[in-house]
């Protein structure tokens, strides 16, 4: 799969990713070493609190997410780098055994004013759990450089 | 250290957090995991790459915001549960060697309208590195229990 230019991307093009399970283990992992909150270590715990069962730190949904994006289509040359969002959510907890992918639509794409030779893509990125559903959703800017800069 | 009810906190408070030193080690280790690309990994190739030599990916950057806020003064009572961000962005890399700390500060208190026992506030997240400089900085909204529903 060959890598995209600035001028590769379209408003409207879209782009998916593979899919990965997320399990209980991998859910405790992440939250012991970055996230230690009962509601992502503890099954018993977790249902007396605001999630209602063990949940995976939304934090480690981003990392998920950013490794589908990596492995995925999208295929910026130089790299998925990301400046910004505008817009970040979790409208649903991520629970063991959810298997999640990505799907991201180019929202905008414009020239760098100050460096010539690079644009920026603004990219909508909703990564789904199995029944469909979103479970995080943002709206981001990357760097992606232009062909006659490579 | 008390934990913190919505009627506890309000607009302009602030809360500190501990420090954390990203070594090159951590960023290798994370950025195989969840962020495969050539500078989060390798030192002399991300010298040809936008970032001029090896990064912590912005999720790494994240995750450890996360442990610092976890571990730190804001203490909502019910954990740190957040709704989403309205804005986020990394405006400087994270290096090998740096020290990292956080500082929030309460920019909105309010009441939530459907569900009586919580409310949200509204949080600015600010990630230094050892000079000073803001690696990241997001706001977001958390949900934060009444000290009347406990």
């Amino acid at each position: 799969m060959s890598t995209h230019y600035l001028e590769d991307f379209a408003v409207g093009h879209k782009y998916a990713t593979a899919s990965v399970r997320v399990t209980r283990e991998d859910i405790r992992a992440f939250a012991a070493q970055f996230d230690p909150q009962v509601f992502h270590l503890d099954e018993e715990g977790a249902k007396k609190t605001f999630f209602d069962g063990l949940a995976a730190s939304g934090w480690h949904t981003a990392a998920l997410t950013m490794r589908l994006l990596v492995q995925g289509e999208l295929k910026p040359a130089g790299g998925i780098i990301g400046a910004g969002f505008e817009e970040f959510k979790w409208p649903r907890p991520v629970r063991p055994g959810d298997v999640l992918r990505v799907e991201s639509e180019i929202l905008e794409v414009r020239e760098s004013k100050s460096r010539p030779t690079q644009g920026i893509i603004k990219v909508r990125s909703i990564t789904f759990n199995q029944e469909g559903e979103p479970v995080q959703v943002f709206t981001g800017s990357l760097v992606v450089p232009r062909r006659d800069s490579a």
